[in-house]
């Protein structure tokens, strides 16, 4: 069957997939609460949360909890839980309206699936198949981490968002018969960093950082 | 020992309830992320939700994602983390800067204990400590669940906070000598409900509540 390719095991409370696979359009609005997959998609929902709160807790001790944050709502953002979900197969085994077609009916089967999975079996075995089928399968966060320490990016995200302009201004000359780069940032006309280096790449990051620091609160 | 009086259970591994009790404010700014208790508070946070949520989820049964939804951050509020953490006597463990009084560093290291008691036992003992000191002890979830079912209240809600005019006009009557009441509400002035019951406050509820069921989508 399916479902059981799927979940990697064999269903016990088979009635609660029937549920999580139930989308609210297939059912009529007196039976809403009770038959289709909202509430599970509830429980789910903070389940799933858990078990990647505690994957990336593990996985990153030196990162802090804003970060940690961030991190997480990549694994369980909309878009993520949406692709896992098509990625999987979910798609044909949801009951619902043929007209609603939208890609979100995917990512909220999902979490009503995982939400499932913790009535039928418990914690753990929601966590194996949290880990079987979204981390690492679907979301690189050793990545994500590397470029949430990209403080150019993140400072350019800042001005765009604040709306205050900003220049990388790049000084190039030779030291040693190589090539030496003095990179000075300026953010809405004022010197905010300055960083040297043989690289320009990472004269620029250091020119970055130096405002990174300032900023980085409200990032 | 007093932590182990809170925790109901002995303690494995010792120096993650110290890093759970440390608030950031004593600890030098180079060593905050591994040595403040922020990072144990992520994590405890989404542990504590989704038990909650499991705990309401199946207490519940015919309420749906959006009342559970509501419910779960009574749980889970500022309030209630600081109040449950005073009364178990955690503020006398807690590491601190003197000067520093803000009562949600007790809610936080709440939230920090219960990370924590993840690490060190798991889920299940998790879900038993916050079952044991905040479920049942300290919130009467039937009273709130009552309360959210109240409709004259959430229309008055939804009246103010949309900025409509509302009016319940009682008409008192005699019925087999008892006082019969018969209510109309009016909502910008065009009647939205009418209610008749041998109680004024019965015959509230049920003209409210046929406006509940128009507006209760946006509740």
């Amino acid at each position: 069957m399916k479902l059981e390719r799927i979940l990697g095991f064999y269903p016990k409370k088979i009635a609660i997939y029937q549920q999580a696979l139930t989308h609210k359009s297939h059912v009529s609005d007196k039976n809403k609460v009770i038959k289709s997959n909202e509430r599970l998609e509830f429980l789910g929902d903070s389940v799933l949360n858990s078990v990647i709160s505690h994957y990336l807790f593990s996985k990153y001790p030196f990162i802090d909890e804003g970060q940690l944050t961030q991190l997480r709502s990549r694994f369980v953002s909309r878009e993520t839980l949406n692709t896992v979900a098509l990625k999987i197969g979910l798609g044909e085994l949801i009951e619902k309206k043929q007209e609603d077609k939208s890609v979100s009916i995917l990512g909220n089967a999902l979490e009503a699936i995982i939400g499932a999975i913790y009535v039928d079996k418990g914690y753990d075995e929601t966590k194996k198949f949290v880990y079987k089928q979204l981390i690492g399968v679907h979301i690189d966060s050793d990545k994500i981490v590397a470029n949430e320490t990209n403080f150019k990016s993140r400072v350019i995200e800042w001005c765009q968002k604040n709306k205050i302009d900003f220049e990388f201004i790049t000084d190039e000359s030779e030291k040693n018969q190589r090539s030496f780069f003095s990179v000075t940032l300026l953010v809405g006309g004022n010197e905010k960093g300055k960083g040297e280096a043989f690289s320009k790449k990472k004269a620029e990051q250091h020119a970055a950082q130096q405002f990174y620091e300032a900023i980085k609160e409200e990032l």
